[in-house]
């Protein structure tokens, strides 16, 4: 822990579960907050946009600059921006997409037939004839971009279908493969992270509840990598799994206290 | 077409196109009935009950009994009741599919995670809501059947993702593969129709718009086959396909008529 000097924070399973912020998480953030150490929110969620996170994190006492929020909308926004700017899309999914999309200044069809990509995520408010539209956007001709390829996450009320889903529904209905997937554990999020963070990965930690996505891109980017057990992943889990955190916490306030308590340690 | 005794016609692009009859189709049927020629509806829907496709027919003028009707939710129906009529199932589609599996008397589990099978068909009234209790059926361990696997039909508004798209959502999101899947051109379709009409197969026509379901159950089968262009298929997609019809009309009652003329020169 010694060489850490930014945090990379996973939220769903993380900070919150569902609408109710999770033990000492809140708490933690702010001791972070307090000693001004650097850190980023990295989710995978892209049916919200950042300022629909931030509101949330508002409510829950957080206050953070949505410039420290970075969502799997966020980084498909970036790279919609960086590598297909004239390009028409077609969001396929809750209007926090749309939203992140149209605030990177994206254009956003006015028909899913004059889309050059679908770009598909969580739809919590489904309904067949938006499924319907998704599915005319790649009979005519648009790519497929996934803000991420999530199968389930879990809520108060059980495990839920995730992106997987809406992915499955047309790539098995259109025979059109997913061109791109934007979220964890992918380089893209890694690197918007360390470019908020402004630090090299090896003074990084990257915390989360998932070891595929959260322990996985800190694994593949030279991060230290923190796992805590308030979301998807179990001690048992961690036992069978191929990629081990280098730290287990039973949840971020854990995780956060340990960290200042070497810091101390080392500054004395 | 000289030993022709019974006709298996399809519903979707053959007989009607979303609510409007196809041209001439009604007319059609009429010229059977009043020779007493046995026919019977053999359609790929799953989303409908026989009443409910009875009382469409009916309004586009139309008697027919509803035994005269097989669906691919009344032979998913037929199946559960012969090979596990004591599980329980989970339907996931439109209304119609619970309510043709209810008049078998197939017993409808209480919650998703009761079922020992998600029945899957098309789903025009879909919500998240609907999608993620099918989603849990099979995380908690129910199997899958699909009443079939249509990629698409065709509506006056534009083609429409079909079956096959509620298949890939759950497919891909829990990683279960179907177990079975009821449509044509399947063997269980097949002598099911043959069995409503009790003839051989070899005295049979089966007349569909589809080169795969309608003109492949019928190759595969022992039928007589015939293609009608009133919907899926163009006489494009005839050159090119592998599986070529013995007749091809323009539309049904141009079929009916033809082989009316041919009884007749083998009358006199």
């Amino acid at each position: 822990m010694k060489e850490i000097r930014g945090f990379i924070i996973d939220l769903d399973g993380t900070v919150y579960t569902g609408q109710h912020a999770i033990e000492g998480a809140v708490e933690a953030v702010k001791k972070l907050q307090s000693l001004h150490i650097p850190f980023v929110f990295l989710s995978n969620r892209g049916n919200y946009s950042r300022e629909m996170c931030r509101a949330k994190l508002e409510q829950m006492g957080l206050s953070v600059a949505a410039d420290q929020i970075l969502l799997s909308s966020t980084v498909t926004a970036r790279f919609l921006q960086e590598h297909y700017p004239q390009q028409a899309v077609w969001p396929f999914g809750d209007p926090g997409l749309e939203e992140e999309l149209r605030s990177y200044g994206i254009n956003v069809a006015s028909a899913p037939e004059l889309a050059q990509w679908l770009i598909i995520t969580l739809h919590e408010s489904l309904t067949y004839e938006q499924l319907n539209q998704a599915f005319r956007a790649v009979r005519h001709g648009a790519g497929i971009i996934a803000t991420n390829e999530d199968k389930m996450f879990p809520t108060e009320a059980g495990d839920c279908i995730d992106v997987a889903g809406m992915i499955g529904a047309i790539v098995h209905a259109t025979g059109v493969s997913v061109s791109h997937v934007m979220g964890k554990p992918s380089t893209l999020m890694a690197h918007a992270a360390l470019s908020v963070l402004d630090l090299p990965a090896e003074s990084c930690i990257v915390v989360g509840d998932s070891l595929t996505s959260d322990v996985g891109l800190g694994k593949r980017h030279g991060m230290t990598t923190a796992l805590v057990l308030t979301g998807n992943a179990t001690e048992q889990d961690v036992m069978s799994a191929e990629l081990q955190p280098d730290y287990i916490s039973e949840n971020l306030l854990q995780l956060v206290d340990y960290y200042m308590a070497e810091r101390d340690s080392r500054e004395t």
